[in-house]
């Protein structure tokens, strides 16, 4: 049976988690933020501090190339693949289960040639006062930690989804739709999101 | 009196000169292609060779250093330079004048801090494979010959944005969406686009 997912990258404090959570609610399917798939990863038994090396990317095989006897290096690469490898899969069995929204992790690019589902990928932006402000809010943060936030954020995103798919972090080509957040606000850019679903796949419920 | 002005800014075969082109008849607006602002350009005084001079950008100011004696290159610079600025001048002057659609022409840069307009700045892009059908289609070329002028006019766009506008051609940052036009075709992608501005603007006529 074919059903629904929606997967939603997005710029660090461009407020698409909210938008994510929103649609899920409004279309009542599943919504899986970063957490929950970094969890159901962990159930697999790649620990946390593993996926937070994999977010690295890049570092990792720098890292055991200067220092590390091959041996150790080697081990550590295996272990690199291995929990890309799950991720993968973990993102794949999610969409095949049941309609549902999936924030980040790359799940764009990971399913995007899955066939037996109705897929959106959409990205979500802001511009960087917009995205201060709103990491100000939601952190309790004065405007140069939410900068330096900021800044770090969006590094080590751009190195994770580098190392994960080869193409730069926000790149269109992977995407069916990207968008400003800031010019209809949380609510008003999930309800355009459900609308463009609606084009595309029409208004049945699952 | 505000008024409604929607930039569309595209990649080459991606057909946003058929959506862009809908919306303003759909709208019952002025329509502005690529072709029109050039002649108003010509009109001022400034000549179509010229023009396509400065979408080379980079390029210009490349061969002057190289070869040129200082005082033809800084004649040359001049006149590059007052081309922009035309090309600036007359994007806004379309703007103001009344509610219209421009293509391309870095009118979503060039307008990007206009206050007494109602503003949608969209980008259209799609898959090279859509790309390279559109191009056989619309100028009836082989597969090969219409790789060949998509890779040449990809690379002449993101020259002349760059040096028009100092940031990458579908830069997110510049736009308030950007839009996949395979994943709701012509049609679809114009269509939801004028609920977006309907969204955004309301649906009063002007």
């Amino acid at each position: 049976m074919r059903h629904l997912v929606i997967t939603i990258g997005c710029e660090y404090g461009a407020k698409g988690n909210a938008i994510g959570r929103k649609i899920a609610e409004d279309l009542n399917i599943k919504f899986y933020n970063r957490d929950l798939v970094d969890e159901i990863i962990e159930e697999v038994g790649i620990p946390k501090e593993i996926m937070e090396k994999v977010e690295e990317g890049g570092t990792i095989a720098g890292k055991g190339a200067e220092g590390d006897v091959r041996g150790s290096f080697s081990k550590y690469a295996d272990l690199t693949d291995r929990a890309i490898h799950v991720q993968k899969q973990i993102i794949r069995k999610l969409a095949e289960k049941e309609s549902c929204v999936i924030i980040g992790r790359s799940a764009d690019y990971i399913l995007k040639d899955t066939k037996d589902i109705d897929l959106l990928r959409a990205f979500i932006y802001a511009p960087d006062e917009v995205r201060i402000h709103n990491i100000m809010e939601s952190h309790n943060l004065s405007e140069k930690d939410a900068k330096i936030l900021l800044l770090e954020k969006d590094k080590r995103y751009h190195k994770r989804h580098l190392a994960l798919t080869g193409s730069n972090r926000g790149d269109r080509h992977n995407r069916d739709i990207l968008m400003n957040s800031s010019y209809l606000g949380i609510e008003g850019t999930a309800e355009y999101l459900e609308e463009l679903i609606r084009r595309k796949f029409g208004s049945e419920e699952e």
